[in-house]
């Protein structure tokens, strides 16, 4: 087994005091729609506003003093960098990004502003890994991947090791799927601390490649799929993070871009939570899996890293979500 | 003395339960720009969505059982309308809402959702309070007005008592004012609860009515001001928030709309809090003050009902805030 509890335990211990501690949210109006207790774990609150920061802290801390003197590279969308930009300055580690050039804007210079050094490519033209790969090999850095690495995916579990142990055993748990390495550390950790909850991933309808990938039992890849949700725009899961999501989670659910601005609206006017699109996933997969009467469900959203002006227009035009 | 701690405390008995005791959110990225330590109150996650249901609920709740049977009356720019109205739906007491026809369409809307009975008047023509008035007294309705009354006042005390409750004494406090009722109540808290506390009454520049009445120490109004933050468009203090304002608040400070927006895009884009420009008056007001370095200061946010379509453009063409 390539990654276990005990790993997000001992990824918890190498957060404490460094991550935080997330606020768990509900809301009386969805509750009432739904029939159901719905928890939901606010990692738009996370340092660098999004999960990732738990996976690149873990990831980090978890060097040599010789790499970490080397530095480190990733190829990002954007919230991966961030984190990862934030963890290196905290740790002392230099970091290069690798970043597509219609990263959002408020993304890029976010990473910047925590001192990473970006190289943008464009996503038609280069394959991130490859240009990744060449850059790490020259300059003698370490590749910490976003989502394909034990380290991290023992970093994102302890988003729902937190969500489990502050509000108890849940029956149904809806997790955002990019590579899926918050989603592999979700299941794991449910499977340990809530043995009968149901873990089920959210993708974009149109960038479906993990739910393909788990009806198939097959690695199926989507390249450059066109979703508002940028976080999940990710072409395949991982090795292991596909290993992980076959064994330990039970279910996907689709959900088309408007689906999701409708919830991700939801949470703006209705909850006061500043969620980006990608962050919306959970809530709306949990919509779209109905069957939620009288159980306790917990929601992971994201993260909060978006371009309001962009996006205020596009809530607006958006369905009532209850 | 018309309204004193003890009313707040025996108010905060009557919402226990009721009211959300909201989250205080920190800004590592604020603390460092300012060398401070920032507690922000989020009353953006209180019930309607702003501290006002605090003030209406207890108003309600103090009704003679005759008086909740005839139902109440209000005159509104929103949030307080919104309060009102689901304080109403809770009691199980009618309430009808005099709105100006210019108020946000996502205040009406949920105003109506809470169960509220709208009257709309044209803010140029119609004086709030007459039309009120006038409605009142052939309903036999009992006006609950939205600042000016003991209840009222008293009720939202209870925001900077639990603000003060959970993280203790405060060197300076920032408190948004239109009317007075937040302002009123949050300076008899921290004057019982933190005595040395510096209350800082925070307002539009073009609606400065309090700080001119707190500069003449007379009463100033200012009728239908222009101005982004729309909860504080109130064109003067009532008599009982004037004299609680001029015997315990100690500052005002002017906040220009450019810079109401550079601080909501700071809540929406760092902090990931959806504050409506009203509620961002604290954190502008404080930027403004400046004296802040190694001080425990608090900031209360209103609330966070807006529209999202109109503001996410206007907050990106915003200056950076910190």
């Amino acid at each position: 087994m390539p990654v276990t509890f005990r790993d997000i335990e001992d990824a918890a211990a190498r957060l404490e005091g460094i991550t935080n501690r997330t606020p768990i949210h509900t809301s009386r109006t969805l509750d009432l729609a739904w029939g159901a207790t719905v928890f939901v774990k606010c990692e738009c609150f996370q340092r660098a506003g999004a999960f990732k920061f738990r996976g690149a802290y873990n990831a980090l801390s978890r060097l040599t003093p010789e790499q970490r003197s080397h530095g480190v590279l990733t190829f990002s969308s954007g919230n991966h960098a961030q984190a990862l930009a934030l963890a290196g300055r905290l740790l002392g580690v230099e970091v290069t990004i690798v970043m597509p050039r219609d990263a959002p804007f408020v993304k890029r210079l976010a990473t910047e502003s925590y001192g990473g050094q970006i190289v943008l490519y464009d996503r038609d033209e280069t394959s991130r890994e490859a240009l990744g790969k060449s850059l790490a090999e020259e300059k003698g850095l370490t590749i910490v991947p976003p989502y394909d690495h034990p380290d991290i995916v023992a970093g994102q579990g302890t988003v729902v090791r937190e969500l489990i142990q502050e509000v108890g055993p849940l029956d149904l748990l809806f997790v955002p799927c990019g590579g899926g390495g918050l989603l592999s550390g979700s299941a794991l950790a449910a499977d340990h601390l809530s043995p009968d909850c149901r873990v089920v991933g959210c993708e974009p309808a149109a960038a479906d490649d993990a739910a393909r990938s788990f009806e198939t039992r097959t690695l199926q890849r989507i390249e450059n799929p066109e979703t508002i949700a940028d976080g999940a725009r990710t072409p395949s899961l991982g090795d292991l993070t596909f290993q992980i999501v076959m064994e330990h989670v039970d279910a996907f659910e689709r959900v088309t871009d408007e689906e999701l601005l409708s919830a991700t609206r939801f949470f703006w006017e209705r909850m006061k939570l500043l969620v980006e699109p990608t962050g919306a996933l959970g809530l709306a997969g949990a919509k779209n899996h109905g069957s939620f009467q009288g159980k306790r469900i917990g929601v992971v959203v994201s993260g909060g890293n978006c371009d309001v002006a962009e996006l205020g227009p596009l809530l607006k035009k958006s369905a009532r979500f209850v």
